[in-house]
């Protein structure tokens, strides 16, 4: 194998490496002297950078350029700034942006997700018991890595205190309290503010599309269950979204392009209304969340007349692949036991259950900056012990 | 004026109606089914709609339609369910979707937003009472109708024990707790965790990039602030995104149209990262959200290479418009003063201040889902009290 190849370009505008392995990959100049993580560039305590753009010369150019004789630095003199800065070539040929980037079809997902179905999920639910997650970081690691790949996960085994929903949120993130409260109490009542509150079956749904941002995880805890039916039902919204794609391309995107509206007024002094997509791409197409719920879907007013049947043609698709049986994983939760859905992506459904017996959960809404955060902090700790084993 | 004339058109899915003024607007049936409000449809209590659309028939059309005696209302026979359902002529109106799209330059706000500079805003920085705010709903109102329109407002003569600022914000909404608690201190620490917590200046940003869904909102309110320097800045980052499109179209279509990446990791155990544009608008080009802030900014991998540079020139712009005295509103707090920002929107900055002194600023992160809803109550309340009058 041959060493580390530098070579400069553009009048040193931009900067070619050539890596052992044949890859080369392009850098510019700007794009590095911002990128620095000297200790001038980034605090050394927190990482944090402390110079703004408006802090490099607009004409910053590379006007040296040396490997490291280890193979594993660059080191560069900038100029107009007369500075050397060191270099790691792992962090350079992990962040090339030098690379191909192939046309990707709209709704495209990111490695880290896994979609399913019934017959590839239901004999194999992911599902962790408490006094492990709760007391082992790297049972607790895998329990949270099961949401990020297939956006929800069951535990069983917890204690049926009231409240013990929020302590699962603590092993990892925050409970984001709402006009529901800090966690509210999901079973039968007269008068119900909310249809949930009620024993009728309910249609896999996201919760809360009216909000915005919408709750990104929703803890369901059973504290009591002595009904006859009141399944829990979880379906994963991002192969409902990729099957109406494959079928009618179209009216994903129609989905996608036009926004749609959602209101709650269930409880005085509560009027939350949103306006967004049911299906949410990135800007560059990255499918990021879906958002389906019959309950507090408004009038759809963005969508242009002579769109608007084909887009409500697409809404029905979509909601026959929420009610496809193909698609539902079905369990019932037994007092101690919970789920966590990732609430932009897995719908729940709940099926309806007799007026006698009880069924009492909880729900709260944690969020998932803290779930994965938590997640990637725990997969460094790995890494770093597994480097120094 | 005459009445309003009823029309049906393609065998029935779709209606026309002329209305009094000379306007025409046509619905289709099935928009029409799905948007009924009678007790079968929609929950007479809470609101929430009781059907799913697979619930009503794909085939559904108008066989009969009669306007109501009083101008008012409409009546709707729809086939095959063969229910006659009544529709109020204010809502249809109000509802109506067949009207011109014109075509919005990406970056368009709603009516609700106004935009403002240091020109139009330094001297009349919307501002509010404590001791009216917390004892006023409609006081109350008028200080997030300011945070709804230009994105920030001060209040002044709140009292200054620690944890004030949680109770501003439970007078509409409620506190996000993230890892730095349910709120936090900002005053100048040795080895911080976070920038924010020294006494360098900070260049105007939004908080928390990193973290997905961004806060919405940040309150910073004022204990103690006896140093020099130290003065708050804000700026309207829904100014620069305009003042970017107008110089340079394609540098606003770069930003908004490629993610850009954040991290934090500042402290053990939190390994915060986000994938989201700096510019981010809605499917149909609204503008949603700035993301700003050099200190997190991670290296930009997904703009393909030939962009960079134009990339790059955009962010430059970007932050010459964050730097702009022209656009920033400058103030000082006091004890017992306090700001909050929509964090969507507005930028947030501080000068440096001396070592000596002391400067304690609190800041937590409510939501704006909460603002909004408590806003439209308060809005709704006023209508129906003025109505009563």
């Amino acid at each position: 194998m041959g060493a580390l190849q530098l070579t400069l370009a553009d009048e040193g505008r931009v900067l070619q490496l050539a890596w052992p392995d044949g890859r080369r990959h392009r850098y510019h100049a700007l794009w590095l002297r911002d990128n620095a993580s000297d200790a001038a560039t980034r605090s050394p305590g927190n990482g944090q950078r402390l110079i703004t753009l408006l802090d490099i010369p607009a004409e910053t150019h590379v006007a040296e350029a040396q490997a490291g004789v280890d193979g594993h630095s660059v080191r560069l003199r900038f100029e107009p700034e007369g500075r050397w800065i060191d270099f790691s070539a792992t962090w350079l040929a992990r962040h090339a942006y030098d690379t191909p980037h192939a046309p990707r079809a709209p709704g495209w997902t990111n490695p880290d997700v896994q979609r399913w179905d019934a017959a590839s999920m239901q004999a194999r639910i992911p599902s962790a018991n408490w006094s492990e997650v709760s007391t082992s970081r790297a049972a607790l690691g895998r329990w949270l890595a099961a949401v990020r790949r297939f956006g929800f996960a069951v535990m069983i085994g917890a204690p049926t205190e009231p409240g013990t929903l929020c302590r699962v949120a603590e092993l990892f993130g925050y409970v984001r309290e709402t006009n529901y409260g800090r966690w509210f109490e999901v079973r039968a009542e007269v008068n119900p503010s909310n249809l949930a509150y009620t024993n009728l079956g309910l249609q896999a749904h996201t919760d809360n599309p009216y909000r915005d941002p919408v709750p990104t995880l929703q803890i369901l805890a059973c504290l009591r269950n002595t009904v006859e039916g009141g399944e829990s039902v979880v379906v994963d919204g991002f192969t409902v979204a990729e099957r109406l794609r494959t079928q009618d391309a179209r009216g994903f995107e129609l989905l996608a392009r036009h926004p749609a509206r959602f209101e709650y007024a269930g409880s005085a002094g509560v009027r939350l209304s949103s306006k967004r997509p049911m299906i949410e791409l990135g800007p560059d197409g990255e499918l990021l969340a879906v958002r389906f719920n019959n309950r507090s879907a408004a009038a759809i007013t963005d969508v242009p007349f002579d769109d608007m049947p084909a887009y409500y043609a697409a809404c029905r698709r979509f909601a026959e692949g929420v009610e496809d049986r193909a698609l539902a994983v079905t369990f019932k939760l037994a007092p101690g036991e919970l789920f966590i859905v990732d609430n932009t992506r897995v719908l729940h459904a709940r099926k309806a259950f007799s007026g006698s017996g009880e069924r009492w959960l909880q729900g709260c809404y944690p969020d998932k900056d803290g779930l994965l955060s938590t997640l990637a902090a725990i997969e460094e700790e790995e890494a770093a012990g597994a480097a120094a084993r």
